[in-house]
């Protein structure tokens, strides 16, 4: 087994380890939480973060818990944009959304509890003391990435182009904008928590974070271009839907031809990154080729 | 002006800091938070934080901005409560819920901003590097504290009370377990958090929790007399919802009499401790014997 097929593994072990289990009280939560958290996510915040970490000399198993945590995070957000008063999806990596299965409160609230954990477990683990300076660090990056002007502001962004009316405030800065913030900012500081927790210098934090920021928008523009080229089946969530709601995609402002060109060009430059952070052909050069590999 | 007061307009004027200014990106959100962190509550948790740190010869100035991140994650408790699919409340404190006025979107988004800001604060105040250790258990407390098995789940278990089909399922014990989970928790770890930040021993921070506890039992129950009791005007919200809405409360389950009764024993017994932490009579008291006697 590979060493990311290893890693995938111990993460979906570890989360629900730290998850409590479905039974216990209250466990309609317990069940729609764990229902969003092992629905067959790629778990690639969680592997960028131990990537980054073993880039960093840093140990797999300190930061696993971590990692974990970051996961929560990112499945707290999906739970939440699905919802009928924002994305409105049904369908999420083949199974329907948290809401359609338990309804609207009981989903609102699991993301709820995803995210409290989630920053839980970054203030929490790992738990020896020489780490409690690095996990005050983690949760306050984390929480710009995440907060207002982080992936929280990328969604009222990408809600405001949606019912935009002046084609002419379409522009390829705002997309830049929106998907910068959705999704560059918690994959970047996913890589950036890892290169803390290994206890890396500051020049090296700031070239995770570069390398972060290259493969969200590597992911995104792959995500906009599955969206339109893939069937439900291969992608496990509706297709087509973007255009259908008029927002505002890649390949709707660049063109197909030229999104794949764009995505091209950035999916090389974070596999250049990755490999000069790990010294030749490691876990995080194959995390930022597959972001533009992937098929869902 | 008297010490409370003082301490709510410092913790209104840390707030303004402490949060985004309207103007800034995503001004919408920003605008949307600022509707419900300055609608005129009552600062109840952010007061009793300082009153605690004051009791263990703690620095209120040290402890206000993690006061104020209290204050935040209380605020979104209640945006989220109020929204359609939870209580589906129009009115807070006066005015317009935070989804009537800015939409069900932003309202969800501007409570998981509050949660993470919220959350941040605690992570990062008071900055000084002595206070570190205490801040991650602040933080590791205040999860447990506002996680699935604490105020989350005591929302999940009244929401499902409300569906509640048999009437023998609607025990005191049930009810107790709400409003402990609900707004008990959170309480008792505002005060915890004081107490932290003061470098108190365990024992004191043990009788901060107990205070605590009985303070958010008081408060509900006086939350449950005044919906029976008042009109919307003195209220702030809509009077009588929780009878129409079937939900369970003291004067439903216990009676009008037993439960002013429960109210006058549960803050005498508050105050007393408070009397003890304070030797004598205190801001702590003050608060104590306050949430009796509120009229709204």
């Amino acid at each position: 087994m590979s060493l990311l097929s290893q890693w995938r593994e111990a993460v979906g072990q570890e989360l629900d380890r730290l998850v409590p289990p479905p039974e216990r009280w209250p466990s309609t939560l317990h069940r729609a939480i764990r229902h969003s958290l092992f629905a067959g996510g790629k778990r690639l915040r969680p592997l960028l973060a131990l990537a980054a970490a073993r880039a960093c000399g840093g140990d797999e198993g300190d930061v696993l818990p971590a990692a974990c945590g970051l996961e929560m995070i990112h499945t707290y957000s999906l739970i939440h944009d699905d919802l009928p008063a924002l994305d409105d999806d049904d369908w999420r990596r083949g199974v329907p959304t948290c809401h359609r299965e338990f309804g609207e409160a009981t989903a609102i609230l699991a993301g709820d509890a995803l995210l409290t954990h989630g920053l839980g477990c970054l203030a929490r683990y790992p738990e020896d003391r020489r780490f409690g300076r690095a996990r005050l660090a983690v949760v306050s990056d984390v929480v710009d990435a995440i907060g207002s002007q982080g992936m929280i502001g990328g969604q009222v962004e990408d809600l405001a182009a949606e019912e935009e009316k002046d084609p002419a405030a379409q522009t390829p800065e705002r997309l830049e904008r929106i998907h910068s913030h959705k999704t560059g900012k918690l994959i970047a500081v996913c890589l950036r928590t890892g290169g803390r927790l290994a206890f890396a210098p500051p020049g090296t934090l700031e070239r995770l974070s570069r390398l972060g920021e290259l493969i969200g928008l590597a992911f995104q523009i792959k995500d906009d271009l599955l969206d339109v080229e893939s069937s439900r089946e291969e992608l496990g969530k509706t297709a087509g839907k973007d255009s259908a709601r008029g927002k505002l995609t890649f390949p709707g402002v660049h063109g197909l031809e030229r999104s794949r060109e764009i995505l091209e060009t950035t999916a090389g430059e974070a596999v250049a990154i990755a490999r000069e952070l790990e010294s030749g052909d490691g876990p995080l050069a194959e995390l930022a080729s597959f972001v533009e590999r992937r098929r869902n």
